[in-house]
C-alpha cells in the first residue's frame, strides 16, 4: 500500500488506455423507472428501497465498465441523502469497485482544521481507532478523495499526512466547472494573479514533498474542462500538479479544451464523465447517435457504449495534438 | 416549520440566556476510557461498538446540558470516521438533541455546484424522494449546516433554495479560527479587500432575499473568534449576517474578542465551544478551577460545569462591553 498514488493511477490508464474517470451519482430522479419499481416491490417505500437501488444501478455499471476505465469517482452527495443507508450503498460501492481492480476516487470536497481534517483523513482514505484501541481501514476506503483548499496549509496537511502514509492521494478544488466558479475563484490578487492560480500554487507546495515516479505529487487539482484558457495556464505553471477534470459531457466543455489539460506525453490529467456515461440512454447527443439504446430498460448497454465512445473522443483528440501516448489506442 | 431559522434560534437564545452553542465532536481517542470499554464488552471490537460509544457520550452531554443551551453543533467528520454505523449515530444525536427542545448546526463544511449541492441540501436539511416517487424528510434533518462558498453562486443558490423553503439556514466560511487561515482568506483582492470581506460580501448577497424579524439573514459566515481585528470589521460592514464562531475555548479564543462580533444589542453571533465543554473534565484550565472533576468518570458533571462557567464567563464579557441583552442574566 505504499506505492505512489498517481504510479498506480498511471499503470491503470496505461493498462486500460485512457485517462476517463466514470463518476458515479446516482441520482434516484434520474434511476431507471423498472429498477426502482423493482427495489420498491422488494423492500416497500422507504430508505433501505433507496439504497439499494444505488447499489443495484452503481454495481451494474461498474460490470459493464470496468474493463475499460482506470477510476470510479463516486459523489458523495447523492449517497448521503439517503443518511447510513445510502453511506453503506457508498462503502459497498467503492468496495465493488476496488474489488474488480479499478481505483476510487471519492468526491466529497471536505474539508476542515487539524483534528477535524485528520479525521475525515482517516474516514475516507485511512485507518480509524476502534474503541479497544486496535484499528481498522475504514469503511470506505478510497485511494483518492477531494478536499477544498479555503482553509490553508493546516487544513490539507492532515490529508496529505494520510495520504502519504498509505499511498493515497487528494484533489484540491482550484477553478471549478461551472459558470459562477469566478466569482470568487477569478478575482485578482494585488500585485498577482487570479485566486484560482494562487490555490494551484499553494497546492503545487503541498504536493512537492511527495512526487511519484511519473513526475506527478499525490496532491493534484481539480480543474473545469468547462476553461480553456485557464487550463493550459495551470498545465503550463504547475507541471508536478496532477489535473482533475469535471465538465466533460453534460457540462459542455469541449474535448479540444480537455486536451490543454495534458502534458505533451498526454499525462498529468484524469477526465471525469459523470451522468453522460451513467445515463446515456436518456442524453440528447448520445441517442442521437444511437437510437436502439433510447431506453430505460438497456441503460447498462448505454453506458458501456458511452465510455468506448468517450474515449474514442478522448484519445481521437490526444492524437490530433500530438499527445497521445505510444501504448493507448487512438 | 416555515418560521425563519434565526427568528426560532433567537426564541431559544433568549429562553436560555446565552448565544453558547456546544459542538458536539466525539473524537474517539479522547472518549473516556470507561465509556469505551463497557461498549467493548457488549459489542467487541467493531465500527458498532464505535458508533455506540459515540452515542452514549453524545446523549449523556445533551442530557447534562440542554436546559442550557439553544444550539448542539455535531462535526459530521468524527460521525463519519465509522462510516454508515457512524452516520446512523449523528442521526440519532440530531434528533436527540432537537427531543429535548435543541437546535442542531451539522458541521459539515459541504461543498459542490448545481444538482450535487441540492442533494447535499435535501441530504442534511430537507426531504428526499424515495424509489416510489414520494418524498421524506431525511433522517439527518438539522436546522442549520455549515458550508464553504468558494464555488461562488451557483454552489449556494441550491442550499438557500431548500433553506427558505423549510426554514433552516446555513454559515458559510468567511474568516476561519486556524493559524493558516490567512494564506488565502488575507490576501488582498487588486483595488478592494481580503478575500474573506469579499466572501462575507457574497454572503450578505445570498442572504439579502430573506431577512428575519430580528434583522439577519439565514445566511450567516462562520468567523474565527480567534481574529479580533477581522471579527470587528466584519461585525461593523455586515449588520445583516449571522456569525457562527467558532475558537472560543480550546483554540484560545478570548472572550474580548468575541464580544466584537456581537452587535450593540447583544445579537448577530452564535459562539460554539466543543472539547472544551465535552472534554472539559481533561482541560487543564477547567480542572486548576474545578479539581474534584478532573475524572473520565465525571466527564458529565465537567460538561455541565464548564457550560455554565462558559455562560457566566462570556455574558459577563458583554455586559462589560455595554450589549448585554436585557433579559439575560450576567
Amino acid at each position: 500500500m505504499t506505492r505512489h498514488a498517481v504510479d498506480r493511477l498511471y499503470e491503470r490508464m496505461d493498462e486500460k488506455g485512457t485517462p476517463l474517470c466514470i463518476g458515479l451519482d446516482p441520482v434516484m430522479e434520474e434511476l431507471p423507472r423498472h429498477l426502482l419499481q423493482k427495489v420498491t416491490e422488494e423492500y416497500g417505500s422507504n430508505f433501505r428501497a433507496a439504497a439499494e437501488a444505488i447499489r443495484r444501478f452503481n454495481f451494474a455499471i461498474i460490470d459493464a465498465t470496468h474493463d475499460l476505465v482506470p477510476v470510479f469517482k463516486p459523489q458523495s452527495a447523492f449517497y448521503e441523502k439517503y443518511g447510513h443507508w445510502g453511506i453503506e450503498a457508498l462503502e459497498d460501492t467503492i468496495k465493488y469497485a476496488q474489488g474488480k481492480g479499478a481505483l476510487v476516487d471519492l468526491d466529497a470536497k471536505r474539508n476542515d482544521i487539524g483534528k477535524t481534517s485528520g479525521a475525515y483523513a482517516e474516514a475516507h482514505l485511512g485507518e480509524v481507532m476502534l474503541p479497544d484501541g486496535t484499528y481498522a481501514r475504514s469503511l470506505d476506503d478510497a485511494d483518492f478523495m477531494t478536499v477544498n483548499g479555503y482553509l490553508g496549509s493546516d487544513g490539507i496537511e492532515p490529508f496529505t499526512k494520510v495520504a502519504n502514509r498509505d499511498g493515497k492521494g487528494i484533489f484540491v478544488l482550484a477553478k471549478t466547472s461551472n459558470d459562477s466558479s469566478g466569482e470568487l475563484q477569478d478575482l485578482f490578487i494585488s500585485d498577482g494573479e487570479e485566486i484560482y492560480m494562487e490555490m494551484a500554487r499553494l497546492i503545487e507546495e503541498w504536493g512537492s514533498g511527495n512526487i511519484g515516479e511519473n513526475g506527478y505529487s499525490n496532491v493534484g487539482a481539480v480543474v473545469g474542462a468547462t476553461y480553456s484558457r485557464e487550463t493550459a495556464r495551470l498545465r503550463n505553471m504547475f507541471p508536478s500538479v496532477l489535473f482533475l477534470m469535471p465538465g466533460y459531457g453534460t457540462q459542455g466543455a469541449k474535448v479540444e479544451t480537455l486536451v490543454n489539460g495534458f502534458d505533451e506525453n498526454g499525462r498529468g490529467a484524469l477526465v471525469n464523465s459523470g451522468s453522460g456515461i451513467t445515463f446515456a440512454y436518456s442524453n440528447k447527443a448520445f441517442v442521437g447517435r444511437h437510437p436502439d439504446l433510447a431506453s430505460p430498460e438497456r441503460y447498462v448497454e448505454a453506458a458501456r457504449q458511452a465510455t468506448l465512445d468517450s474515449i474514442v473522443d478522448i484519445n481521437r483528440a490526444l492524437k490530433d495534438a500530438g499527445k497521445l501516448p505510444e501504448s493507448w489506442a487512438a
